[in-house]
């Protein structure tokens, strides 16, 4: 039987963000992932240090009842890269549709999938210079070219740390200026405690700042992660 | 010749709330208001303390270019009520839309105009008990099924202060749930100076908590007001 690596299914809460910043859903992490970025705020679901649970959809399904009841219509699919993961993850988006849920994916672009389709909010994330990782240009076009001829509804996001990420995201930009851009303010240091929003809201002024004053930049979107000013870095929430 | 009162000219910032939260864009304010919201944070559109001048629809463009230059594309059209004004409006956003500018505006929805239906994020925002205001529910489900109808963008908007006003989210909801609902964190005293960024965090807390254990508000988006998080009640940004 088709199996998920889940490593976290919580909620509900909200959207931290991107392009349904604020939507009220359930989230479930999968594990694995081809990316070893920098800065990744979930290393857990690739670095070892978490075993992951092997899960049917519809064990998949029970858990989000199990934690959301009916107080959700939304779930957000999230990883690691749930672009790994093909046949299983396309029955649970068919089951989760199958049950009047809206569902919400964030890939990073590496890898497609013929399920990207059936997404409801696809994030496309392709990662900046300060992650260490490259971009594969010509595979991202491809698929924002698929992505368009299907009409999903989807987004371009770029977490921003630095001056070299805002070149980066003037190019994507560039590049596809017709799908919406999602800069967000990058947390440079996922295991800080305490209360970071001080800290993440002076690195929001600064991107604000640096968009506002750039022709190159005008038909995207500045968001920090909502999360993270709520509740630092906890995890689960 | 066709005048809009203006109060205020700028940008280019950022989007601070609702269905474009984020988007980069310059801000119109327009005078003159038929409501008086007890907690309103634009009182100077209607309480005589200062005077709008009347502007074309193309001297408004010149004022947006004088600010903004080359770095916008997106114009967010706010009071007051814009809605109070009729051909003059539709002639700015013809106008607007010339120049290859989307365009945003926000309107509590107790007046209609036919222009409606030209704009690109339509924010109604009817105005919860806290307010002090009446909302006309008979109009507004007729306004709510002409911008549905026309395949307007458009989303409803509530600002939420206690459990009074999230009861009437919740009958806004039941009422139009295909429309998309962004419920708002109050800001409480907008004349309140310095770092209000802590305050309303946790108004947000609250107010997510609230939303996230209620299954009569599933399909909400519940979103801060950036700019206050960002620059407390400064005016201009």
């Amino acid at each position: 039987m088709s199996r998920i690596p889940v490593l976290e299914v919580f909620g509900p809460t909200i959207q931290g963000e991107g392009m349904v910043i604020g939507r009220k859903t359930m989230f479930v992490r999968t594990a694995g992932c081809d990316y070893r970025c920098a800065w990744c705020d979930s290393k857990f679901t690739w670095d070892g240090s978490e075993r992951a649970r092997m899960l049917t959809p519809d064990e998949v399904w029970a858990e989000l009842v199990a934690a959301g009841g009916r107080r959700f219509n939304h779930v957000t699919i999230s990883g690691g890269n749930p672009a790994l993961i093909r046949d299983p993850m396309a029955e649970l988006i068919a089951l989760l549709h199958g049950h009047g849920i809206r569902v919400g994916l964030e890939t990073q672009g590496s890898v497609w999938q013929d399920w990207f389709v059936e997404i409801d909010d696809l994030t496309i994330s392709p990662k900046p210079p300060s992650s260490g990782m490259d971009t594969d240009w010509a595979g991202l076009d491809v698929m924002v070219r698929r992505l368009s001829d299907h009409g999903v509804h989807f987004s371009l996001k770029v977490p921003i740390f630095d001056d070299t990420d805002l070149d980066y995201a003037r190019r994507v930009h560039r590049t596809w200026p017709e799908v919406p851009l999602y800069l967000s303010v990058g947390n440079p240091d996922p295991s800080a405690g305490g209360d970071v929003a001080a800290h993440l809201l002076a690195r929001l002024a600064w991107l604000v700042d640096r968009v506002v004053q750039d022709e190159a930049l005008n038909a995207v979107h500045v968001l920090p992660q909502l999360h993270t000013l709520l509740w630092g870095n906890r995890r689960g929430v």
